[in-house]
């Protein structure tokens, strides 16, 4: 059996680079997938690569990742420097969401793009979110990260004019654990303009972002 | 079978008039249960009864009660002139949500207060709220009734000192249907001082209100 | 008790001009809104405004407004002739969807949009989304709506360059009825560029599709 | 990235000083944080800091903290002598409930009183909450805390005039593990005056009970 | 095709005769099976038959028919004069808690036993349960129904010696509709000896008690 | 915009022919099917379509289909006379479920088979399963139609060869309400064989009985 | 604190001695109560102690304990020779069902009984039932145990006279996976005389068993 | 107590040989289930025997098992060589979901079948299913594992005239965690010829895959 089938048109296709969520996956599954990106010579980012996977690789796949702990993404290949912009921001409602948050702009990293992060912005001290107000306002594109504290997304969409892409975090406890809670307020939302993914999808909103940035250019295909 | 057990001495007991919930109740009941009190010369207050059980009540009782079609209560007996106070404030997030509101606004008025209802302050338009913060810092207890803006409970708490009582509506749809996202939103609030009771309880929140205030006066018994 | 607060500002501060939820809303409520719109001079869009509403509110008031009943959305005010448009797509899994994209594309029509519906193309028969590829590929924002054939959400994401901003309708029966299923589907779906909204809710689709695309236009404040 | 934005201003705003939630940080954040209030000369109460965590801090940061196992709280910064005081009761139902109590207790300690805990009186057998009843009767706020025996909420709100606020325990097995049974047992209570919080939530009930017992007195702003 | 198959040798193989629920049956299936019964000469209890089913039954069945709208309940057949008997009691937590105590009371009633039934005892307040106690302690085995005041379940089984049947009932609002909140507090309580049925279950709780009672007789095979 | 692409290439691609779900759909889409299919020549099934939509279909549509009302299904086009088989059984556990086996049923006949339909046969009463073992055994595919007497599924898969597709019927109250219940009986089942469809889904386990009996025979395509 | 009141009066009153549910207790919290329980010489039965909790007590108390591994119970105090009996039955769906009915059996024989175990009679099996049938039909009152073979309650309940008390076991996986699907398919039982306990409560299951067995009996108060 | 009923006239019955299912099961009682097996020279089939069960077994019976850790099934007693046949195939939407495919595939290897494993041709690469298709619609039965893709179900029995049997698999995070998300997604499925099995059980689908084959041939009783 071939165990894997990369879409190396992927990024030809719908202009986003294929990525391997690693979650799920043994590490001899994803050594052999970094085997075959490398001798393609194609560029790939891992998602979801735990410490664990991470040291049950080879050490000649290690040394050429470049691993992010904190969002547990990796990057094979090079990386031509990444252009600053304003254009897309990310907002965490707490440093707990900031794992999440990082993923997202690992993301953008790979795809070219440094973007800033605005953290601790929860709406129960408000003035934290009003504080930077000017700063939110000035993007074209915000991705917002929150657990517990999610009552951010609606506070903020009514605030800018830029969409809002919701990032539930599985942060909290009780009722709000695994990041349900958090869900639903974002897609709740009575203000227009919040855009949801799935739990922990850091991933995901930065592609929704950089895909809702092109929009606006001159197609790809 | 004797149907029903009225607890005469609960406001004795607990400082606040035995209440009756008419919903799952059939008129027959529902009668019997005025005609008791008449007898007893005891004030009641009805909740939740709907206009087709009014209807099928014997005239001479509806004749006697003074019900309130938008909030569904109904007071048996004498109301003394209220007291009006801005110790306790009912705040809305959307009109939709004005009958839970005035469930709490009839049971404290049944209780000898009459206090103000601040309707349709949604955080997605955050000035409506903002503009009427000196008045809601005024407030020794604040009523917050919310349903698909229930992010509104998180952000009230954390601009007040008072202790905010959270009604999540049923007031929705898709997931926000039936209520259960803003009680999740309510519980699982960064705020704290936040309290819960349950969907549409306006009622609960009225009497556990009364009873924070009171907690500050000699006790009862 | 005044009991709405119009947010007349949004328009300026969001780009997206006020509407009004009418589902759980009392018909002498909506009908007070109205007046003071037109007081006001102010255009307002309606959704959820269900036939028996709607019959219950005054003759002059039905008379000014334009609905349309299957998408149960009324236009308040004059509309200029909305400009064509392929940037934006709405297409549909099922003939029973179109009730939920008809909201999308009254809601893009009164902000001056008017775009194409591609209807019944779920993925059960695949040919019939294959056929349309070129059409869909030329759209820079697509809205995809689908309740039982969820599936389409993924294909699609797959298949072009343009974010997928997902509609989960409540189309279905056994597991499928509600809507969370379909919801869960776009969440979970492997396709990044997918985003979601709340189930049904074709208004908050088109607006944040609008959105998106004032993205790359020069920022409104 | 600067990863938190203390709200020292909290306490001033709301009468309750900025108290951090450890589960979810990573303890350099912690750490970051400690410091921070350290060198800003502000008192600090952590919430569910484990063990491990703890362990993971520098020295010289474990050393300055007053940590207690049983409820994973710390305290940064002196405490002056508590006020003791019977206005505010803590009840559980079972020892297992008493780790969330103690969360409780120790938040009211850092806020200056010390309060009595009334353990394992749950409602199965009845004479032992019989037994203190008039104990219970002098408290002016009475937070309960119960899993499995869910049923003392209701019972005592019965009981009692003060209210009750319902702290749900996530002790339990079977259909109660995890505290969503008791949790809905607190919010579906027919004794009007139960107030909730979330799971586990001894924190916040024990800020809610400070808020209720503060509205009595002169406001801080 | 035959459309229904009557278990008649059911009461000699356990001891119950076989009855029909009628709910969701088409009047012209229950015809069918009264008439069926009628010509074996078989008594035959139906539960849940809405007065709508009843009103669509051929004049000539409902005249034979012994119907009790407050339980839905039917018996076909003659009935000999029930044996009164204070070893099952029934007890209610309200008065709405009523139309299921009775589908138990008019099962027992077939089966040849006249129970008394104990209503509106909920534990909000606790005295109307305290002052039943003697009799409550007399009974063998008791059928407790209870919706949003379910926490009578477990007081109650501190309190006897009897086994308690929970039947949970759907009366409620907000978390309680439906009555599985009441049902997960019979399954979680802490006092043994508390056995739960089916929400709103009366038929079963009540064979269920026959089924104890009979377990101390000389068996039946 | 056109409202529907009718995929009259399944017939050919999957073997059996296109069929319409009429749950949702108006009565002016359902006609406009039923005209471009007759215009077509085509054949046609549609499921759920209730009498109220059948009564509001124009006359000359109405007279041409052949509508069975119990199982809420319809015929447009010729039938020719179906072969009779044993191959395929249709099993219902209660008298309730036959609407769901009718449709079962249906769907096969307009395939060109009849097949037999054993109903009443649940576990309560084993005799009447065991009774009719031979003719089960007899059986190539059986589906066995079960709600609130899902313990048929598990039963029935060990006592035969063939597979059983289980479909759990929505008939039910209390924690069964709905058919959820039955549904995960069928999934959780130990007896390896059994395969399931959605709730009340006859249609589906029809077809897929097909597919399974050809499955055996010469491929199509 | 006191962290304890234990109910010695429960045996007087209900007729069973009081038991502690180790599970979420600290080791130095059961350590306490055995303390307790030595001294007032009484005899104490602890359930859910798992070895940790066991190895982390001190030696002369883990010295005194009859534990017993597969049942994770332990008993305090002198044991008198049981009865056997063959009036209540313990019956188990598969092996891994074994432990919960283990808790069942050594809670009868801390009260005085030792009962047979019917292991592994799962319905997917159904000639493993039958054959034991005669034994099973000489029980009183049978206690079932299944988890993913839940149809085992529904077949037995139809098969004898005595009632059935269902356990479901947390065993299983998938929907299965933590015992709600067991549980419901108890509860939705079309066979009446099912009686349900929580979710792995063994224990529960054997104390109700007792009070049914002794409600034939002369009362205890 | 006999902890096992082992059912050896399985194969006769059903056509399937008996299986074990590990999970849940201590060592020893697999290991006395082994030694029975080999005493009544039974081939028999382990499925869930994770690596520490396995070792914890005696090394005589370990020695003579054939394991396989990716699926964690064994095999003992000997294996005839397999028929190569197409008849069946497994096609998997991802690289994580071929743990699952492969307990189909060693179900199917031992009962004398060898199939192919089509992996990784999720959806949301929509090529590399079409590439594989001409072998896809050769195939009679077709095994289906997607988790996070499940949308693979909809589109492949769109494509084929096959049934599919769809194996939902646990992989997957957010919402889709546990595998009910990818479970309902089958089981909504528009595209008729889906049949469900529960989630991860890769052994039931192989075994009614073997059933439905087997349901062209002449009956084995």
């Amino acid at each position: 059996v071939t165990e894997f089938t990369i879409d190396w048109k992927r990024e030809q296709r719908t202009g986003i680079a294929e990525a391997v969520l690693c979650a799920g996956k043994r590490p001899d599954q994803i050594a052999a997938i970094l085997v075959r990106a490398t001798e393609a010579r194609q560029r790939l980012f891992l998602t979801r690569l735990d410490p664990a996977q991470l040291a049950a690789l080879p050490d000649q796949l290690t040394e050429v990742l470049d691993y992010d702990p904190h969002s547990r993404t990796a990057i094979l290949g090079e990386s031509k420097p990444p252009t600053r912009t304003g254009d897309i921001l990310i907002v965490t409602a707490g440093t707990s969401d900031l794992a999440v948050a990082q993923e997202a702009s690992r993301t953008l990293f790979f795809n070219g793009l440094e973007v800033p992060i605005i953290a601790d912005v929860g709406v129960a001290g408000l003035w934290r979110l009003i504080e930077r107000l000017e700063e939110l306002r000035a993007g074209r594109i915000i991705i917002a990260v929150a657990g517990m504290e999610a009552a951010l997304f609606s506070v903020l969409a009514g605030l800018v004019a830029a969409p809002v892409i919701a990032v539930p975090s599985s942060v909290g406890y009780g009722v709000a654990a695994g990041g349900q809670v958090a869900l639903n307020a974002a897609l709740a939302s009575c203000a227009p303009g919040v855009l949801t993914v799935n739990i922990d999808n850091g991933f995901g909103a930065a592609v929704a972002a950089l895909k809702c940035l092109r929009a606006a250019s001159p197609r790809l295909e």
